[in-house]
């Protein structure tokens, strides 16, 4: 697929939504407690991060929905993924409704599953369907017993509070060390029916490929098969989310979901042609989107950094290349003091597994319509170091690499590593 | 080779004067000013980095040296790294000196090669011998040009320092973002004499396997060939330099030298056997305490952490997992601030790069003869907050990890991530 190499990554239509712009699909947040559970300390006090008091989040769609999954590929798997992709199976691509918690992974604590199960177990008896029908996901402190009792006492007030427009008490419920809610969607038109896409995100720290961030939930209305909604989701998971990096580590409980209820009333795609670019690329602008912004709200992030790798004989080469541009602890941090180091550049480049030439090539700094060239054919220039201070102090920057290798670009998204990611990451558990 | 996990790595006996320990080798440093010309800003003032003058160091051998060489594997290589490769593989694995700035990396920027030669030049024409004898490393900013006056007007007072104790104003010179000089020497027995072995190397920031740290000049008078000198550098820089992870930037200037003058009077070890081993044993003891010293100084740092994985397959897969917890950030930020998180260890230890299963490993933390279990069988415990908290508080600290999958062990050494390290690499160049 061809990528857009832009700031709205796509000419769809924007729409308000989030996991509620497609038709047939409800969320609702509820602060149950967990967050607390997390906070306590030795003293005994029990106290939820300000600005994000919900933690749980509840999806329900009016139909059955045709489901694909990407998962974490670490070794040590959270439970929920576990279960969510055993689900899939049992229910052939089916699924009706999602529960989500923050707060705690429900992973590496020996009663993961069980307690996964009954996540699950609890949703579906109150719609009288199949547990197999409920995705489950949990994000937040890795090691510790989940709490089950808050979930039980949380479900009621859950379902009553669902809602055609729940989806922001839903994305915020999702968040951890977010600092803002992640949502996008647009409009499209397939099968001569008006389609919504829309998904909701959460980071911010352990961030990183394969699967980067932790937790996605993507829904639309446009009817398609199973098979072909894993196709989509799995060619635009590749270049969206897995060219994202906040800081190299990879989570345990990442997860992202494409639900279709298929009330849009178009005929269900089943194959590849002119439908299924079109719901591909709808899916592309909103994931894209929302990369964008995982990667602007990294842990601790002051600025957006994005590298886009040109000129590249192929395209995995183009992502193995800018994304370990986007991972250097040594560039994320000159982006940060705004230093307009080109030899980091290069050294990233030059680490990248792959066998492309990187001796070549330019390397240009871009921001607010700005553009200076630091690098030529592989050498350090002498620059203009006030304008070249004036592009890198901006909150959004993309360094640009042409490698004159050949003609497949791709673009990574990561952010700056400052004093605040250090703070909040020498801190977070206690 | 069998690894010695314990903090000095050997028994053999410690003695003074790094790459001076061993007979025939004259050292001195000297400041030309290329620190200097690093420090030019826009108002035109030149001021040298505080407490590290020297930018230059010169090494003399009494006789030629039979010599080995492990350079970085990034793609974009320093033009001295081309160069000392070039030239030993001209004089057939031998060398009589090793000329080093830093300051400067003499890479990326269009006239690197020629100037590093003419570096070599300048030595061998003082020693009358061919440029070829010459070993030549750079370290520093990367893509400026650099400047030959001042090391041409550095050579007459280089060669009148030379001295049998001149090794510490070496070590001194080659520093960059420093702290502290790292030397190590011990004494040995070779074929019935007695030998020494000793070395310095320089960090401190950029530093990742494979041939994590920049420079490093090991120095001998066992008699060996270049062969088996190889041999063993290549055999212990894998378990030394290539296991220390300070931030996961393998930088373009990466070299690790082994000299040897001889002069010891042994037999040239020309074959494994007994003596073999005893001289790859001590070189494993320098090397893996300026490994050790390379992380402890690196950059911001304010602990050293090493993670021992022991219970594995095979000796490359612990490697790969104790380097994946070394590189973590997460981790790292932990152990800064002293937060007792094993999730954020099975994770790294999860998406390392192997095959082996770690979803069942044990992981204690362990500092100044106390030790800590917080995760058994890949389930996270309950432990004794106050005790975690003061052996995370020490400033060495180990992690331990268990895997239960065999019998081999690897250390890999790294350090914590600080508000200096982004301080320090926010502004390096400027």
């Amino acid at each position: 697929m061809k990528q857009i190499i832009s700031e709205n990554y796509g000419s769809f239509e924007y729409t308000e939504g989030g996991v509620c712009a497609a038709k047939g699909f409800k969320a609702s947040g509820y602060y149950c407690g967990i967050k607390a559970f997390m906070k306590t300390g030795a003293d005994g006090n029990e106290s939820p991060l300000p600005g994000q008091k919900n933690d749980i989040a509840l999806m329900v769609a009016d139909a059955p929905c045709n489901t694909a999954g990407v998962y974490t590929s670490n070794k040590v798997k959270g439970a929920p993924v576990v279960v969510t992709k055993n689900n899939l199976a049992a229910s052939g691509g089916k699924s009706r409704a999602v529960i989500v918690n923050s707060g705690n992974a429900n992973t590496c604590n020996g009663d993961g599953e069980e307690k996964a199960k009954a996540m699950c177990g609890l949703v579906a008896e109150k719609l009288g369907i199949a547990p197999e029908m409920v995705i489950v996901a949990s994000t937040g402190v890795i090691g510790q017993v989940l709490p089950l009792e808050p979930i039980k006492k949380a479900i009621d007030p859950l379902f009553e509070g669902l809602s055609y427009t729940g989806n922001e008490a839903a994305a915020t419920a999702i968040m951890t060390t977010d600092t803002v809610k992640k949502e996008y969607a647009v409009k499209f038109t397939a099968g001569g029916r008006e389609c919504f896409i829309g998904g909701m995100a959460k980071g911010s720290g352990m961030i990183h490929p394969n699967m980067a961030t932790t937790l996605n939930f993507i829904t639309t209305d446009c009817a398609a098969s199973p098979e072909i909604l894993q196709k989509a989701l799995s060619e635009v998971v590749k270049v969206t989310y897995n060219c994202l990096s906040v800081d190299g580590d990879q989570s345990t409980n990442d997860t992202c979901m494409l639900m279709s209820s298929g009330l849009a009333g178009n005929a269900e795609i089943t194959s590849e042609g002119e439908d299924f670019d079109t719901l591909r690329d709808a899916l592309y602008q909103v994931m894209a989107n929302l990369t964008r912004m995982l990667a602007k709200d990294g842990e601790g992030a002051t600025k957006l950094v994005t590298c886009v790798c040109s000129g590249a004989p192929d395209q995995d080469t183009a992502i193995v290349i800018a994304k370990s541009v986007i991972r250097s602890p040594l560039v994320k941090c000159a982006m940060y003091g705004a230093d307009a180091n080109c030899g980091r550049i290069l050294c990233a480049m030059g680490y990248a597994e792959t066998d492309c030439d990187v001796t070549e090539a330019d390397v240009y700094y871009i921001s607010n319509g700005k553009k200076i060239l630091v690098c030529e054919k592989g050498l350090g220039l002498k620059f203009d170091e006030d304008l070249a201070k004036e592009i890198l102090s901006a909150d959004e920057i993309e360094i640009y690499a042409e490698l004159h290798r050949g003609t497949e670009t791709a673009v990574a998204w990561g952010c700056d590593l400052t004093y605040d990611y250090v703070k909040i990451n020498g801190d977070y558990r206690t």
